[in-house]
């Protein structure tokens, strides 16, 4: 099928802090390397050994109001005075070269993307028990169980809008999540919205 | 995550006469042997062996009809003056049970189920070429060339049909188009709505 060239798709993964986001997009680049991962435009300084469009885009932060202001960012954050955000253009060039880009992001960010670019495919990670994403947010390390009781009421919040998502992946077990994710990906590209016009070409062959 | 029992799905596997259904159905059935292939009723006398309830449910005509006027038969063709059809029952225990149930339809049977049972996984499979089509349906034998003209153009028509399906599947090789059904319906499987309220089950643990 040479000829038939469709589009990448665009992955959105959300989920509660503590659920296990980042290894499981570690655990996705590592099975699926010509997966895109999106670059995250920040405000923030370089730190040494930091590549513009590698690790993050770095922009002033005029820069990064302008760009927001022209609708090209995704959806962004503010952290420790910085802005982070996701950038539309680098997105649609992978989506229209073929790529498949997988995002990592936060529960509101994930709503503002369902906003500003309803094609992403978004998918919500639960933690398989409440007791468990609670052991997981301990173990970090932050034995100040004030922060944790705060960061549980955020998960629970976040949790309840699960339902908003497309698809449901309980995280109990790395392989198995990034598995299921895979098969996500492969069924997405064979809706027919994704393949349309597949059936004129081969009538054609 | 034992007290969270979904409902199974209901795959829906069409495609032009020539595409390979039969032959993705049995691989099917070979690396997912949990899957349930629906049995369908027909009028048509058993043949020495067949079992009733195991290769058929074989019913008269009279209770064939009666079925149909109760809705009991989401889709029905006659050929050789016998009716065949898919009963309705079987496939909602089997799903309230948790099982998935892959159905081998014809187009026109396909687009009865779309109507008749709304929540089926619609999916069409598609030759790699008209070339190729044309290859297997002259190569099954039938060397009329009127015939094979026949089917071709019905497969014509049947491939205009691709864009009511959800999936779309060019069996190019069939072990890798069994394994996309089979991510299909893992991903079918972690839709929000067939997951839904598992997040107030995990809350609660």
């Amino acid at each position: 099928m040479s000829e038939f060239k469709p589009k990448g798709l665009v992955i959105c993964v959300s989920g509660p802090s503590g659920v296990g986001k980042g290894t499981i997009i570690d655990e996705l680049r590592r099975i699926s390397p010509d997966t895109i991962h999106s670059i995250s435009v920040t405000t923030r300084t370089p730190r040494p050994g930091e590549i513009d469009g590698v690790h993050y885009y770095f922009r002033t932060t005029e820069e990064f109001e302008q760009m927001m202001s022209r609708g090209d960012i995704l959806e962004h954050d503010c952290y420790c005075g910085n802005y982070y955000g996701t950038p539309r253009a680098p997105l649609i060039e992978a989506t229209e070269q073929g790529h498949d880009v997988v995002m990592d992001v936060t529960v509101p960010g994930s709503l503002a993307v369902m906003k500003n670019f309803p094609d992403a495919v978004t998918l919500f990670l639960l933690p398989p028990s409440f007791t468990e994403l609670r052991r997981r947010l301990t173990r970090r390390g932050t034995e100040d169980q004030e922060v944790v009781e705060r960061r549980l009421q955020k998960a629970r919040d976040e949790i309840e809008k699960t339902r908003l998502f497309q698809y449901v992946v309980v995280n109990d077990e790395i392989q198995q999540t990034a598995r299921k994710i895979l098969s996500i990906v492969e069924a997405e590209r064979c809706r027919y919205e994704q393949m349309a016009g597949i059936e004129k070409l081969i009538m054609s062959k």
